[in-house]
């Protein structure tokens, strides 16, 4: 990326915080926008960003090279939408939404031909929110997903790779809307589905002083921000309800075998589960 | 207890091998029994134990003032039956297992009456296993409950206290047979059960790349000890499938929701679990 490339950061939570700190560390000019001023003042004050504002000013929207969407997954297309008249010939937009199909093909279809939207996915986070908690050393241990689609240009797509260069990403790849949705859906929303289905079962709190580290260590996600998740699981329905289906069907099996005492199955899905699991600890 | 107390641990690993450390650094003359010559000669040389048998020997097991077993939950049953005989006049049984109705109300049936079994359970444990990997400070942060019945006497039940204070557990408690696997069977079983069914549902080995810490929490117990945990799922089968049968509903409730994108149902799920799981946290 050009030394004097513009960056504009839409949304300057936990992720939006934390790239304009990684982005203005590396030398890059960077403004921001946000609902919640004491974001912007936060961020101001660190030295992260330079400009800023509360509404979308068009005077900052026009000096972007690159815009950068780190808000909620419906606002991203609401707000490409309402501003997308104010944007600098051959901007180009990219996002750190966890689900892509709903956004990066909804994008493309109604947005202005010299302009380029191109999926991302850097997945990174915290239990925390707002820039104040913003780290950009978070990225140093995470992967950085790149979702092109036939729409994208090798310039999009370069632009991509070396913001998650820049931010010092651990590991990069490229996904299909369609592969990172479905991989998402069982890595990610599936077992958040699990973790609050768990903690919805019965109202089990006055056990909480004969809870180990198993049972806090599954249900830590099942705190979980109503909004945002609602909206990712929506734009995901497909995938996660079968995934959810599947999940369902393996459950039953495990229950026949037990309602059984066929102990010969059981113990073939534990050593099978003992053998998977392990794979991931390499 | 008196500091004459002689203990006999039969089944020397990671649990057995921690009461013999704790015990004899309190001062108390330990032996044990164990299948596994390698075990025995460890803690002998750390000195966690005096004499000790590959077999039942019926020298170490009549100077025995109280036994602990820390085998396979049948094997209790098994072993307590075929040598019981041998064991001395007003001698305490007590165990470590992690399932109680099985254990405690079996034995209690036929057990001598000069002998008294009273069923304990710490909840402490590791990843690995063997005397090798014992550690008694395992216990300083772990709760210990005791499940008396109508068989038991005060002073068994005065023993159980005792050891536990002993060991230095962090938190006494003491529960009924079935209160005890109730519990056991919604806070660690069915979590298992969870974990276990989540890695079979899909081989999705080649995603590790891609799993997060929400993953590889929620999945870290999905590694499991094939016939250790066939037994202890089998000895609580009405509770256990109870508990899976209320979760797979509570799954089809939010499966429901999704599926009709019912958000406010959502949201109200994930505040609910959110509110519930903040309490595990104090």
């Amino acid at each position: 990326m050009k030394k004097e490339t513009h960056f504009l950061i839409v949304g300057l939570g936990l992720l939006g915080g934390s790239y304009a700190q990684g982005l203005s560390a590396a030398g890059y000019e960077v403004d921001a926008i946000d609902l919640d001023e004491q974001n912007l003042q936060y961020a101001a004050q660190a030295g992260w960003i330079r400009q800023f504002s509360v509404e979308p000013d068009p005077a900052l929207i026009q000096q972007a090279d690159v815009l950068i969407f780190a808000v909620y997954p419906n606002t991203i297309v609401d707000w490409i939408r309402a501003n997308q008249s104010w944007m600098k010939k051959d901007a180009i937009l990219t996002d750190v939404t966890g689900v892509k199909r709903g956004i990066v093909e909804t994008v493309q279809q109604f947005l202005r031909k010299d302009l380029e939207f191109i999926g991302a996915h850097p997945m990174a986070g915290k239990e925390v929110s707002g820039a104040k908690n913003s780290d950009s050393s978070l990225f140093h241990v995470a992967n950085f997903i790149v979702t092109p689609t036939e729409k994208n240009t090798p310039r999009g797509i370069a632009l991509a790779y070396d913001l998650a260069k820049t931010l010092g990403f651990a590991h990069l790849s490229e996904l299909s809307l369609q592969q990172h949705d479905k991989m998402i859906s069982f890595v990610s929303q599936l077992t958040h589905v699990i973790a609050v289905t768990l903690m919805n079962t019965h109202d089990n709190t006055h056990l909480a002083e004969y809870t180990g580290d198993s049972f806090r260590d599954l249900t830590r996600i099942a705190k979980i921000n109503e909004n945002l998740w609602t909206e990712l699981f929506l734009l995901n329905q497909d995938y996660l309800l079968q995934d959810i289906d599947d999940f369902a069907a393996e459950l039953q099996h495990f229950r026949k075998a037990l309602a059984q005492g066929d102990s010969e199955e059981m113990k073939r899905l534990f050593r099978q589960s003992t053998q998977r699991r392990q794979q991931f600890d390499h």
